[in-house]
């Protein structure tokens, strides 16, 4: 998707978030802040808002020379979602559709405020994430779509390439994973480089993710998908899926005009997202894409 | 108050609110959006939030040629308040406390987002917010400081002005006066000229405030209260009051240096401004001014 000038305001309130990570001294993030405001300037919208975020996020780091401000973060979001695993992984097995309980509770995990979240706050989020119904839930599609390419998949079964968006939700994409791998080969993809609060591969290591998924990395620390930055492998692990799951805004506004089987699992966090899927703010998300590859 | 780094991308999301009301191409919207960037850079923050969100609606102002986006949401407001009236009037005099109602009500009002609202919603809202306990509430100071200035003050009673805030909003301070005019002789004022959605004088006759105050002007269409900018007559009302009642978060943000028998009534809209307050965002608040008059 395009960014729209809704996304202008958003630029500035990420900056911010991010060189509070930074630096402690309001002078500084005013400066730095200011530095956001002259290159957001007469920015010509005609590309992400994932891809577009960059360049604030690139005026924090060359002007507070803090390469990773959230990685700390990033450590502690990933220790809480652990912790919520045992519980969760009850809940999917009780189920009558495992499957489809899995799939909600990966998207719940895009959706948990870990950052602030309490232990207690974020076990009653899940529960009630659970119970609720998502605003577009493409489950029988994909389950069509998993039966398919089993008929026609080698006897190693499809392949399934699962993008992966932050840490701490990337503990609950290792539980879908679970299910997923007895049906499908799985590959997971995690972010080359730090960026914001994305998953790494040390996140993927701290959830335990290559004990149940060939984990590889995009190539670059683009939100999202950027395809001119994307790995070798990356790319080809992409060709050869007959299924892609792709997590988070990031994910899907970078890749919804790329054509493939592809299912974008999120919540549509902002006015813009929503806008473009056609939902109300704050949806739970599971689409088929509309752009998908001729075959 | 003064402003801080967390206003700057307020700064910017209040210009895309008021030129999206000022015109539908997102050409011109993103020019608009580009200066509002340009005025902001290397702002000065040692003003009030409220003082400096001005460079952003003359921007906007200035370069649209719409001097008032918001009339049309101000009619609408004051309609939809006015048809709350007889159910709120009903819920005040069943009260035991008439007062303590009336005050939470018009706090209320300052809260409902009439703009969005459905009548169901507003009416859900209302109710629930008068059994909200305030986060603050100086409820207690603000009964003995009556009692007291109802003992000094001359045989017409003690003077209080009070500083209405957004149109809606005003209909429901309307409620609060009918009760406080049977204590005080009440002055109420309105901006002089339109900005965003506070009350003007038009506004203060849609919802029949001049019926039961006297209703005067603040001098300019300044968002709170800019002593440089106030009318001899504004200025007068304030010195001779006993008491003033405040109302938002733009009076509290230009009044809570200014000496005086004050009492804020607002809800913490903003994270900066809840973080001045010392309570959560989006707590209810009828605090005394701590810094009072000497007397």
């Amino acid at each position: 998707m395009k960014a729209r000038v809704g996304c202008i305001p958003c630029f500035v309130k990420q900056g911010l978030s991010a060189v509070r990570l930074s630096t402690q001294d309001p002078v500084a993030q005013q400066r730095v802040l200011d530095e956001v405001l002259r290159r957001i300037q007469g920015l010509s919208l005609d590309s992400s808002p994932a891809l577009l975020s960059q360049i604030v996020y690139a005026a924090v780091r060359e002007m507070t020379g803090v390469a990773d401000p959230f990685a700390e973060a990033r450590r502690r979001t990933n220790r809480l979602a652990l912790a919520l695993l045992p519980d969760l992984r009850r809940r999917i097995a009780a189920s009558p559709d495992p499957l489809h309980i899995a799939i909600k509770a990966a998207l719940i995990g895009n959706v948990v405020d870990f950052v602030v979240g309490q232990a207690f706050d974020l076990e009653r989020d899940l529960a009630q994430g659970l119970e609720t119904d998502l605003a577009v839930d493409d489950y029988p599609a994909f389950r069509a779509a998993l039966k398919d390419c089993e008929t026609s998949a080698s006897s190693a079964g499809p392949r399934l390439l699962y993008i992966c968006d932050n840490s701490g939700e990337i503990a609950f994409d290792r539980l879908l994973i679970e299910d997923l791998r007895t049906r499908c080969q799985v590959t997971a993809s995690v972010k080359s480089r730090p960026i914001i609060n994305d998953a790494t591969m040390q996140d993927a290591e701290e959830v335990g993710l290559p004990a149940v998924a060939k984990v590889i990395e995009t190539g670059s620390d683009d939100i999202g998908v950027n395809w001119s930055r994307a790995s070798r492998e990356f790319v080809e692990a992409f060709r050869a899926a007959d299924l892609v799951i792709a997590k988070g805004q990031g994910n899907f506004e970078t890749l919804d005009e790329t054509p493939g089987e592809i299912f974008f699992l999120l919540k549509a966090k902002c006015p813009e997202v929503a806008a473009e899927l056609g939902v109300a703010e704050g949806a739970h998300i599971f689409l088929r894409s509309r752009a998908r590859r001729p075959r």
